[in-house]
């Protein structure tokens, strides 16, 4: 039998986040801040497959609650006619397109897709176009440059990512609805970012589905997600096992499992509530970006003025600064850990992206001072 | 925007778990029971992406700590060359069908298996030959039985479930690693009910692949498995993105996010004891169905005697009463509840698979007296 040391095995234990208390300027992590009723849902539900117990003896996806949630309240949260639980936003568009693309075919996607929108396609066994942005300042994508790639490459998929997880940019996503359908090409939009912070709808846009993540923007646990569809795709993504005709073969039965259920519906209410919110984000952005801005050597690149929590900033003031510092790059992760915030990665200072997500006003005073200290260091 | 009434959002406050401190039976959740440490690690990193705050900046794989565990200590408890995380048992299975195999392709499985073998080979395209079990009462796997189906389909892998999740029932695995090689084709073995339970290692048996989940098997909340690999298998299975040489095509990336993670590592001390006591549960596992054999109309089926936590009962005697029960079959879980005892299936009453599994001696008592008395009603 494998023999482990007593170091070898006290390092797992006491596992501590240092910077829990800390003001976390992550964008991936600031959407999946849990609710205190979701983190109430995870301690009661924590147990590997204690959701179970909510209505014994029924298959998850058929408990009475569970089975509201999916086929009522979340298509119409999301604007769909048919949801699943998937494991992440990858997962789900990795469904996509293993349900209703072969191996070969082309697929359209936006430049500034997430880097798992190309491995889900690699793995999936199809040619990737891209749609070029802008470039530099506002690394804008016009959905209209989709039109001369659709007529080239008779793509089998149109994927738009909005917002992009780089500059918070909100292409017209309504506008490639409009393209899809002339072009009779299925549309897929990415709201990993979108879904859970502001108000989206799939049939709105005109999109065939949408993808949600619970850890991303859902105040969930994760890994957890969500898939709206329109119903004229639930054939190929809800196909039914020959053998176990109640199962699904895409989802492999069923991808829900575990306690991230019961957080994406513990958070459920709070999150309804925070999209309705919505204004008050992107004014709480704007608000940052103008102050940050008033900053010698900060300015924000991306479409302006921001419509989203996430942004891109370029900041030569610090960049000037590290060149000097003896912790080089370094120095600004220090800097600001000192004054109680974390989440721009460690090493960058000539730009790096943040979020001011649910962020209260002096929160953001608190990050705005802490940003002009350090710009006046020698 | 979509309106929600205040009845609908409100039945999401509150998710409360009745059964939380009964004994619970039930095979898939004995397993997955949190151990302190780990319940601790689950409302620390429960926030979405918080365990990135272990290593500010750096992904998940690329966390010292995680990256000790999964490629150092569980390769060593798997006894594989290889780790990796996956998003449960069956989408580990996906992830090597789908790595090694071509659809059109046949595999080999036991007839015990998870019916999400089943649905796994046919998203991949595969066609499955089952090795049948003997049928009642020992539904037991002959290892020797997958050879003549070997020369006649010439498969490309060969699945054993060790043991199967109905009987835990565990078949001749290491024979079986004596037949792959001999015919060289891959073996996975499915170990969702050994890993974390019982000594394991893919080495030993001699297979190529192993598959475990956290959240049924080693004490974690999920969705999260494991999937250990032979180095030849690194290959096709590891296999880089073009685009992003750093990235796993297969895995999309990393399949490695939230806090499943953080509730298998701080679980992995005590599970790595647990294991040890393997003897332990396996005799308490005998003289629960001692006991309860006792009672006349109540049989272990399955391979005899039980060498797992998991069994299959045949119960006439709840069975007859039933018939003449108000409640049916019902009355059995009803009168299971009212003793504090939990996880058989609602209706059931001829037979019904249960585990033992770190069940204490006065907890399996109760469970045994629960049983007489109940077997004596009118």
């Amino acid at each position: 039998m494998t023999e482990f040391s007593r170091e070898e095995l006290n390092q797992f234990i006491g596992l501590h986040r240092e910077s829990k208390n800390f003001i976390n300027l992550n964008p991936i992590q600031r959407g999946g801040i849990l609710t205190p009723e979701a983190r109430k849902a995870l301690v009661e539900f924590g147990d590997g497959y204690s959701i179970y117990d909510l209505s014994p003896g029924l298959e998850i996806e058929k408990i009475p609650l569970v089975k509201r949630f999916i086929s009522d309240i979340l298509p119409r949260f999301l604007g769909a006619d048919a949801v699943r639980i998937t494991l992440g936003a990858r997962e789900g568009i990795f469904n996509v397109m293993h349900s209703i693309t072969k191996p070969g075919d082309t697929i359209l996607v936006d430049g500034n897709r997430h880097y798992t929108t190309i491995t889900a396609a690699e793995r999936a066994g199809l040619r990737v176009i891209e749609v070029p942005d802008s470039g530099y300042p506002e690394y804008r994508i016009d959905v209209e440059n989709y039109e001369a790639l659709l007529k080239e490459h008779k793509p089998k998929l149109l994927i738009l990512t909005y917002p992009d997880g780089n500059y918070g940019n909100l292409p017209d996503a309504k506008k490639l609805g409009e393209i899809s359908k002339e072009y009779q090409v299925p549309y897929l939009i990415n709201g990993a970012y979108a879904v859970g912070r502001m108000p989206i709808s799939m049939k709105e846009i005109g999109a065939d589905f949408i993808i949600g993540s619970g850890h991303k923007s859902m105040a969930s646990s994760g890994p957890i997600g969500v898939l709206g569809m329109d119903k004229k795709w639930e054939k190929p993504l809800l196909r039914r096992s020959d053998r176990y005709p109640e199962k699904s073969v895409e989802f492999l039965g069923c991808e829900l499992r575990g306690s991230a259920i019961a957080t994406l519906m513990g958070s459920f209410p709070a999150v309804v509530e925070r999209v309705k919110n919505w204004s008050r984000e992107v004014e709480n952005s704007r608000y940052f970006i103008d102050k940050i801005e008033e900053i010698d050597g900060i300015k924000q690149l991306g479409v302006r003025p921001t419509g989203h929590d996430l942004n891109f900033l370029e900041t030569r003031v610090f960049y000037e600064i590290s060149k000097r510092h003896k912790r080089r790059g370094f120095f600004l992760y220090r800097e600001l850990k000192k004054r109680g915030i974390t989440g721009i990665k460690p090493g960058m200072t000539k730009n790096f992206k943040l979020s001011t997500y649910q962020l209260k006003k002096e929160e953001l005073k608190i990050v705005i001072n802490a940003f002009e200290e350090i710009s006046r260091m020698d």
